[in-house]
């Protein structure tokens, strides 16, 4: 099992991605071999100061960095040799089997969609944050931001991917999948709500718990929440503005410190054939490790492995 | 000024009612006659015992009333009798200038539109809501729920009714309007947000700040943000929802507190043509107490007239 990881990516590499890969080694019991993509001179006194096992890594040198704030399109087409066209240039050829990056967003989702296919079935690849719930746990809210404009059948479809991933990776047995929409009956909502409800009810690959308000959200009352990005993109910001604001105003509270999305770390893109997980670009050595113990653990769980038999056994 | 308040509907109706009415005439320098519909026979030992100076209201009576959970249309069809009924009849009738209710919302909407024209010109009457914002102050956030499904013009006059209320009854001047959008960018959103960022910044009505993103709600960033009720909704009872866990983790701050609906009290319908004010179901005395002085603020600004003109203006 080899996991790629761009030591380049995000506002504090390398040095917390080079912390996150010495967490990961000191903490997390696994044969994983890291392949770390990115400038050997800036890599290699780091790595030698923090005296990492050097066979459970290899080093890939990029020469080229993608900014931040750079145009994903024109910065991927330009930089091949940048730490992130490296990493999907890997995964490609299959010299990786994961890559994960905490750099430029859009970079990270252009070069999904040009090098790693779609899963045969699959509509609309898509991303999920996951949301803690006050009762303890995880849930998963899918899309969140990746498809701003959706159609009924994507919405389906983001709850059969949720819950392959709610049941393989958080662990949840028979996720319950809610529609958010603005009432809890059915009929109620939007077009596209009004739309999707039946379809959710009808369909056999899912546990359907209904409709769940913005005010559920935090709840348990469903494991795995669809909605298209546009809200979830909103509602995924807003619940780290009000994280912000209690670290900000110092509210000490166990729950609130679990919004800190160091403690998942990065955001899997689930539909296409390949694991790829983009990470938060102010991701510290926190988040770097549990992004690599989720790309460990959709490995070990074949995870696309089961979204391919779902969708191909339609 | 003569302002109708239901004073049956909501969770705590009438003991709450008869409360804020109390605190109102105790704490605001006020020339408002109030209109209170509701049974007499409930409401007599209450407002004796509240001791109410009885020159600064009118009881009327109500023999009905539209419970919490009943269809809205067919409640204020057959409940002629019911408090919600009784104060559209003297609303349409001119018999008030204003009404208040903390009750059905549902019935409330359906009595605004059977009974209240919109103003001329306006396509969609909106509902609005307070936000705090953690620089002080509150910002206001339309539409939240009236209207899940908009057209960029639609959005375009959110913004136009939100400025006038946000300058005449929140006293900001020159009110930023922010678009909420999933970017910062001009172009980026969904299919609906693309298109209404154009109208809004050639709008001379109002005074446009660009997008602004989940996590800018709560700054001050924008005074009035406008969005499709799906998504305001969402964010809405997310907020909500955000106040209740802290409460209920015993979290004490002073920003938090100001997320309590209690002290902005109810939500206005704008875009009709005359002031209609609806509450939380859960509304206590300081939140009727603040609708009250909602309602007296948009007549004494005659609001209602300056949305006139800025629509007939056009």
């Amino acid at each position: 099992m080899r996991i790629g990881l761009d030591m380049m990516g995000g506002d504090y590499a390398p040095g917390e991605a080079v912390k996150g890969v010495k967490l990961f080694f000191d903490t997390v019991t696994s044969d994983a071999h890291l392949v770390l993509i990115g400038d050997e001179t800036a890599l290699k006194p780091l790595l030698e100061e923090a005296q990492l096992d050097t066979s459970r890594y290899t080093v890939v040198h990029s020469s080229q960095v993608i900014g931040m704030n750079e145009h994903p399109t024109k910065a991927l087409k330009e930089k091949q040799q940048s730490s992130i066209a490296i990493g999907f240039y890997l995964l490609q050829h299959k010299k990786i089997d994961a890559f994960i990056s905490a750099g430029n967003t859009g970079a990270m989702m252009v070069g999904t969609f040009y090098s790693i296919k779609s899963i045969e079935g699959v509509q609309r690849p898509t991303i999920a944050t996951m949301v803690p719930r006050e009762a303890g746990g995880y849930g998963l809210l899918l899309d969140v931001g990746l498809n701003a404009d959706c159609k009924p059948e994507n919405l389906v479809q983001f709850g059969i991917l949720g819950s392959l991933y709610a049941k393989h990776i958080l662990g949840t047995e028979n996720p319950k999948v809610g529609l958010l929409n603005i009432g809890e009956e059915e009929g109620k909502g939007n077009l596209l709500a009004q739309a999707t409800y039946p379809l959710l009810k009808d369909e056999p690959r899912i546990n359907f718990a209904g409709n769940v308000e913005g005010r559920d959200v935090f709840t348990d009352k469903a494991d795995v929440i669809v909605c298209e990005g546009f809200t979830g993109n909103v509602v995924l910001k807003m619940a780290e503005s009000f994280h912000e604001v209690a670290v900000k105003r110092g509210i000490k509270d166990d729950y609130i410190d679990r919004f800190d999305f160091e403690y998942y770390g990065g955001t899997p893109v689930l539909g296409v054939s390949e694991p790829v997980i983009i990470g938060h670009g102010i991701s510290g050595q926190r988040a770097f490790m549990n992004m690599i113990v989720v790309a460990q653990k959709m490995l070990e769980s074949k995870l696309l492995d089961k979204i391919k038999e779902s969708f191909i056994a339609k």
